[in-house]
C-alpha cells in the first residue's frame, strides 16, 4: 500500500499541473488582537548609557528582585500536593470546588456575601504590563468577564490611563473601545461626568480599576458610589478589576465595590498574582455578585451543571449533589467560557486554602515593605524641577507629571523616557502606554529600596540638567 | 463629600421615576460556546446498581487510580523550582527561551526541523473528556492554532468520532464544522474520499488527530500520505493534534505528520499530559512547521518582538537578541493570539527541561502497563456476543461496536450505557458524544488491571444477559 501512494515530499516540486499556492493568512481576529502600545514600545529607543548599571522602574512584577517572596507556606503546601501525586488530573474547567468554597470564605463580606457557586476560578491572574509590552500577558478573570457581558459591535468603557490589556481583550473581540478620563488633580478619581457622556444605547459595561496600575489610586467609599449610581441609572452592570485589593496605604481603605451596592450587577475579578506574590502561578477568579437577580432570566430554563466535579471524583453520582446554578445566562456563559480558556493549574490550585491561610505577618511585612517604598518614592521624587509625583495610595505604581514646558528639548513622554535611559540608564514607561492623555511617567516601586534611591538621585541629576533654569543659568554663564 | 452622594443601595427601591431594569443577558459568543455532547450526558440517567461498587471506563486521566505516576525526578525538578524562588514571575507569553529550546531540541527531526522559534508554549494541554463532558476541558495549544488559522463563516474539517473540544472551540469562534468519517473497518482511518468532499473554497484548515481520541488508532506512514496529498491539492494546512505522540504499541510506529513533507504547513499540537502523566498540569504547545514558507507574506513588514523575555531578565537590552520571528501573518497571529491565552504556569515551565528529561526507564513502564492493559481489554472483550472491540493501536482509548440488532431491548448506543450502569455500576461513554455516527462505546484503559478484568466481567454478563440468543433461551425455557 505505501508503495501505491506517491510521496507528496517527492511529488511537491515536478507536479506540473500544481497551482501556485496561496500564502496562508492569519485570521481577522488574530491580527486584531494587538496590544495597543506594542507600537509604542517598539519604536522606543531603549539604549543606556553604558557606564551606569541599568535600573529597571517598568516592571510589574513584584518577584523579580526577590525582596518580596511568597510565603514558606504556600511554597510547602505545593511541595505538600507535589508528593501526594493527588493533584495532577484534571480539575474541573471553574475550578475545583475545594479552591472555590475557600475563596468564598475568603472574600465573602456581610453586604456581598459569596458562596462557591459565585467563584469561577480562572487559569491567569490579571497581569500587569511588564518590561516591555510585547511581555504583558492577559487575564482569564478579565477574558471570561469581559467575553461574557459584551458582544462584538458593542462598547465597554475603561480608563485612561488604565492597563492595556483591557484594550487588547475587547479589541480582540471586536469590541469597541471609549475611555472615560481619571484625574491627577484629583488623586486619579474618575471623571464621571465624562464617563457618563460616553455611554449609549450601545454599551454593555463599565470596567472600574481600583486600586489602579498604573495610577496606584485608591476611590473612595463617596466616589465608588458616585460609580455606582451612573451604572444604576443606566442599567449597566460594572466590571470590577480588583487584583490590588487591601494593597492600600493607611490611612486609605479598600472598599470591594460589590459591598456598596445590592441592584448593579457586579463581576469582580481577583487572583493570588499580587498579594501572595505568585504573579506566574496564574491564578485569578471571578466573583458573581447579582444580589437583585439583575442576570435573571425568566425565560430560561432552570438547569444545573456538573462542572464542578473533582476528576478524581470517582463516586460519580456526587456530581448530581455539586451543581452550579446556571439559571441565569451570564452565569451559564461564564461556565461556557471556562470550558475555552482553562481552569487553573492542578497543583496550585490544590493548595489555594494553605496559600489564602498565609499568615497575616506575611502580608503585613508585604505591605510594610511597599509602604516604604512608596513613601521613599514620594520624598524623593518631590522636589525635583520640572515633574510632579501623585502620592501613591495602593498597588505598587506611581505616575509622575512631565512638565514639559519646564524642560529644554524634551518634546513628550516617549522622549523623556528614552533621553533618561540613554544618560543615566533608568527605564520606566511613558503615559501613552496607559493612553494617558497627558506627559506622564509610570513607575514601579517594587525594587529595593537602594535600588531606588540610586533611580531617583538619577532621575534628579537627568531633570536638573534638563530643566530650563539650568538651561537659561548654562547660557548665562557662557 | 461623602454626605453628598446619595448611596445608590439605599436609593434603589426609592426613586420613583427608575424604570425597570432590564434583564442582564450573556454574549453572543459566551452563548454559543457549549460542549456538543453536554445535552447527550445532561439527559444520561446514570443510576447504578446499588449492590455493586461503581466502575468508570470514562474518565481520560491517567493519573486518577495512582496506577500512572509522573517520575520522581519530575515531582522533584518543581520542587527545585519552587525553593529557588526563582521562578514565580511573569513569563512570557509564548513560553520562556529555556522551555521553548528544550522542546525544540526534543521534538526536532531531521525532516521536520525545529528551533525555539517555531516553538509556542500554551496553558493548557490538550484534554481529555472526562467523566462527564462539562468537565470536558479545552487546550491552549488547539484553541490557539484553530483561532489563527479560521475566520468565522469559514468551515474546517474534524474527525468522526473525534474529540468533542475542537467544535466546541470552533463553534465558539463562528467557525463551521464538518466532519469526516473515520472506517472503523480499517482501525479508523480517514475515509479520504469523503474527507475531500468536504473542502470548498470556505475551507480553512484539516484537522487531523493521531494517535486518536477516542479511538485508539495510529496512522501508517501511507495513510498520513495520502491525507497529505488532499491538503496539497487544495491548499490547506493542516492542524495535527499529536498530543498522544509516542503511546503507540508495537508493531504500531507513530509519524510525526511534519516529518512527511515539505510542502504542507502544518501546526502541530501537543502537551506534557499525557507521556508525563501531569493533564492537570496544563503544559502545551503549538509547533510551526512551514519549510515552504507558506504562511510568508511577502507584504508583510519584517519586524521582529520582543516577546521572549524573562521576567527576571534585567538586562534589558537582551530583548533585541531573543526576538520571534514575526515575519508572515501566521506566526505573528500565534504571538498576538497567546497574549490573550496566557502563556503556563511558571514553576511548571521552569522545570520542564527536566521534566523532558524523565528517563527512558519511566517511559518504558508507562508504555508497558498502558500496553498490557490494551492487551487485557482486547482479550477479555472478544468474544463477548453482541460487541465488537476495534484493537487498540495506541493512546489509552478503544472504541467498541454495539451490535444492535444482536441484543433484545438496547435502543442505540446511549441506552446500552445507560443499562450498563444501572445493572453492572459500569460507566463508559456513548460514541454519541464523540459524533459517532454508528453505535459504539469509548472506554478507556487506564484503571488498574484488576478493576479492568472486573469491569469487562460484569460488561460480559451484562452482554449475556441482554443478548437475543439468551432471551430466545429463555423464552424456549420458559
Amino acid at each position: 500500500m505505501s508503495s501505491a501512494v506517491p510521496s507528496v515530499t517527492a511529488n511537491a516540486g515536478t507536479h506540473g499541473t500544481r497551482r501556485a499556492p496561496r500564502p496562508i493568512r492569519a485570521s481577522a481576529v488574530a491580527m486584531r488582537t494587538r496590544n495597543p502600545i506594542r507600537a509604542i514600545v517598539d519604536g522606543l529607543r531603549v539604549v543606556p548609557n553604558p557606564d551606569k548599571p541599568m535600573l529597571s522602574l517598568a516592571l510589574g512584577d513584584p518577584t523579580t528582585f526577590g525582596n518580596f517572596k511568597l510565603h514558606r507556606s504556600a511554597v510547602d503546601a505545593v511541595k505538600h500536593k507535589l508528593d501526594s501525586y493527588s493533584a495532577n488530573g484534571y480539575p474541573p474547567s471553574i475550578g475545583t470546588e475545594t479552591a472555590r468554597k475557600s475563596l468564598a470564605a475568603k472574600y465573602s463580606r456581610p453586604a456581598a456575601p459569596l458562596t462557591d457557586k459565585d467563584v469561577i476560578i480562572a487559569s491567569g491572574v490579571r497581569l500587569v504590563i511588564g518590561l516591555l509590552p510585547p511581555r504583558s500577558r492577559c487575564s482569564d478573570a478579565l477574558n471570561l468577564s469581559i467575553g461574557v457581558l459584551c458582544n462584538e459591535g458593542q462598547n465597554i468603557l475603561l480608563p485612561a490611563p488604565g492597563f492595556s490589556l483591557y484594550e487588547t481583550l475587547a479589541s480582540s473581540k471586536g469590541i469597541e473601545c471609549r475611555f472615560y478620563n481619571l484625574l491627577p488633580e484629583r488623586s486619579w478619581e474618575i471623571d464621571v461626568a465624562h464617563l457618563e457622556s460616553l455611554i449609549d444605547a450601545n454599551t454593555a459595561c463599565i470596567l472600574i480599576n481600583n486600586p489602579s496600575n498604573p495610577c496606584g489610586s485608591v476611590y473612595s467609599k463617596s466616589h465608588l458610589l458616585e460609580i455606582l449610581h451612573v451604572a444604576e441609572r443606566h442599567d449597566l452592570p460594572i466590571i470590577a478589576d480588583e487584583i490590588y485589593a487591601d494593597m492600600v496605604f493607611k490611612p486609605h481603605e479598600f472598599f470591594p465595590l460589590a459591598t456598596l451596592t445590592t441592584t448593579v450587577p457586579i463581576l469582580s475579578t481577583g487572583g493570588l498574582a499580587k498579594r501572595y506574590l505568585v504573579p506566574g502561578w496564574r491564578v485569578g477568579w471571578v466573583f458573581v455578585h447579582d444580589r437583585d437577580g439583575r442576570f435573571d432570566e425568566a425565560s430560561m430554563r432552570r438547569t444545573y451543571c456538573g462542572s464542578d466535579i473533582g476528576a478524581a471524583d470517582l463516586a460519580l453520582l456526587s456530581w448530581r449533589t455539586a451543581r452550579l446554578p446556571l439559571h441565569t445566562q451570564v452565569r451559564r456563559g461564564l461556565v461556557n467560557l471556562s470550558q475555552l480558556t482553562l481552569g487553573a493549574n492542578s497543583l496550585i490550585q490544590a493548595a489555594i486554602p494553605e496559600i489564602l491561610a498565609s499568615p497575616q505577618s506575611f502580608y503585613d511585612e508585604t505591605m510594610h515593605q511597599l509602604e516604604a517604598n512608596a513613601r521613599v518614592s514620594s520624598e524623593l521624587l518631590k522636589g525635583i524641577p520640572g515633574i510632579q509625583p501623585i502620592f501613591p495610595q495602593g498597588a505598587m505604581y506611581l505616575m509622575v507629571e512631565i512638565k514639559l514646558d519646564e524642560f529644554d528639548g524634551i518634546k513628550d513622554d516617549l522622549d523623556f523616557v528614552e533621553k533618561l535611559v540613554q544618560e543615566e540608564s533608568v527605564l520606566c514607561l511613558p503615559g501613552k502606554c496607559f493612553r494617558c492623555p497627558r506627559p506622564f511617567v509610570r513607575i514601579v516601586f517594587t525594587p529595593p529600596k537602594d535600588q531606588l534611591e540610586v533611580a531617583y538621585g538619577r532621575i534628579r541629576e537627568f531633570c536638573v540638567r534638563h530643566h530650563r533654569s539650568a538651561a537659561s543659568k548654562k547660557a548665562r554663564t557662557k
